[in-house]
């Protein structure tokens, strides 16, 4: 290990993630993350390469957004980062578990995300299938862990959320529902909105909802949160499909003409994005308003909604 | 509901499991099992066929060994047979998640499954992944859940042990495993029990564990079943051998020429069986001894193991 527990407790809360520019917070946490991970996931476990697999989906670059939500939230509440590391490594992994099964072949076939090869390609088909499965599964483990939250109830609660916002009521489901969509010839406004509440909304609800179960937060506040990631879920859908218009792909680095684009990729008919519902310039002004929306739903925390309040804004000005 | 909890409570335990002919017991536990995962798996959830898929693989026939000994091992220590139908169905649903997604053409690239068409054969890939995928997340929802237990700690424990088992150190592992040494010439006899062990034995000895969590037995007892459900899993593994050896696929149909068996499925090297191995006549003497063996890991429990020695009996002397 590279430092030990003592040694990040001396950076607290307010020194780490509140007296500094955003960017740097967010930096922060993830590069915790990323180290907590890695941790996880022995390098030498077994001869096999299903480790292998799930440490290069896992450890590869990514916003970390979903476990900046929950830990930004309990810090909120007084939780230590270092406490939060368990649970925002188990969001990371179910959100990482399901960009490796969406990439597969029979899914959205993608060759590429975050600029890399994605798992199916790097390996194959069912090792992909796998470690998307171990990823999961380790999720719950974590979170069942004592050493996640010491009381159980608290560990239930994080798992009864997670679950339900990953399952088939969840996200699971919204990705059924793509799938059944891009069948149709339109999509009205209102399934949009469904599909991108259960695909990434959802997820996103839950990441805020365990950094306040972390915290003991009031039903009253969790409701609050609950609402302001609602609103973000949307504004970071809007936010991609804008990029995407402009040519830009979530998460990848620049293309250049010597990274190699599948051939054999089937031309699947992609949903209707908000831009095409909306027109770009409707679309800008919706991602605004859900800005402001999901920034006033903070309104009660006062500076304590610092790190969501910019994250708000970090969603919708980022440039990938 | 075609019958109330109040109705249920009066077939108690002693009258369901234990003073009938152990085939009744089985056959009494998987009908009580498959009307819980029914009422669990909504018919009319939303417009998707996400769960119309997951009930699919479900509710189809299947011998619920796992449940079984998960019931069974949880009634020795006085547990309501009630009590215990969200656990089983957790693990029933971990198991079906397991064939759904090894049947995947990636995978084993199976057409049939308990004699009706494989998940991915009668819906589509994309949809047997999802619907794995949501039966995973379906497993660790409901084991949170309070009417799963009232005690949350009993809950974690739990949810820890059925992870453990299936993820990357356990089942996940195994599938792994035996998909690597399908590229290699020949499987040591040591790595081919390994591989039985984590694909096969982890689930089993996870089963008996959860009946034993649900029961409060002492770590004495625990690993006593735990040994217990080892050798049943490996006896299991070599009894689909040696029927597989005799032409009979474990939990198929009789097939006959109507049935249509894909055309398209790759010629694939399959794991050399333990008859391949020992040889038939060796197989069914090591078949033997680990019947005898499983059920002397039953010893102290005296009359209370009756039904776990019975299965032992009907694991080892099954027809398919």
């Amino acid at each position: 290990m590279g430092y030990g527990r003592q040694e990040l407790r001396l950076v607290s809360i307010k020194e780490f993630m509140l007296d500094r520019p955003f960017q740097e917070s967010l930096f922060a946490c993830s590069i915790m993350l990323q180290k907590h991970m890695s941790d996880l996931l022995p390098g030498d476990f077994s001869d096999s390469k299903l480790v292998e697999a799930m440490r290069y989906c896992v450890l590869s670059d990514g916003k970390r957004i979903r476990p900046f939500l929950l830990m930004a939230t309990a810090n909120m509440f007084g939780v230590e980062t270092l406490d939060t590391l368990n649970a925002a490594s188990a969001i990371e992994f179910i959100h990482v578990y399901s960009l490796v099964h969406d990439d597969l072949p029979a899914m959205d076939d993608d060759d590429l995300r975050r600029g890399i090869k994605t798992c199916h390609n790097k390996y194959d088909e069912a090792t992909a299938v796998l470690a998307g499965d171990a990823l999961l599964t380790y999720a719950f483990e974590l979170l069942s862990r004592p050493d996640t939250h010491q009381d159980a109830a608290t560990r239930c609660d994080l798992i009864n959320k997670v679950a339900l916002s990953s399952g088939f009521r969840g996200m699971a489901g919204g990705q059924m529902m793509d799938l059944e969509k891009q069948d149709q010839d339109e999509i009205s406004n209102e399934d949009l909105a469904k599909l991108h509440r259960l695909k990434t909304g959802e997820l996103f609800m839950a990441s805020v909802e365990a950094g306040a179960i972390l915290g003991r937060a009031s039903a009253a506040d969790r409701t609050s949160l609950r609402n302001y990631a609602h609103d973000l879920g949307l504004a970071f859908q809007i936010k991609d499909d804008i990029l995407d218009h402009q040519g830009v792909v979530e998460g990848s680095i620049e293309l250049d003409e010597t990274i190699h684009i599948n051939p054999n990729k089937k031309a699947k008919t992609e949903n209707a994005s908000i831009v095409d519902v909306l027109g770009i310039d409707n679309a800008r002004i919706r991602l605004k308003m859900l800005e402001e929306q999901a920034i006033a739903r903070l309104k009660g925390f006062g500076d304590k909604a610092k790190l969501l309040r910019e994250l708000a804004e970090f969603v919708v000005e980022r440039k990938r």
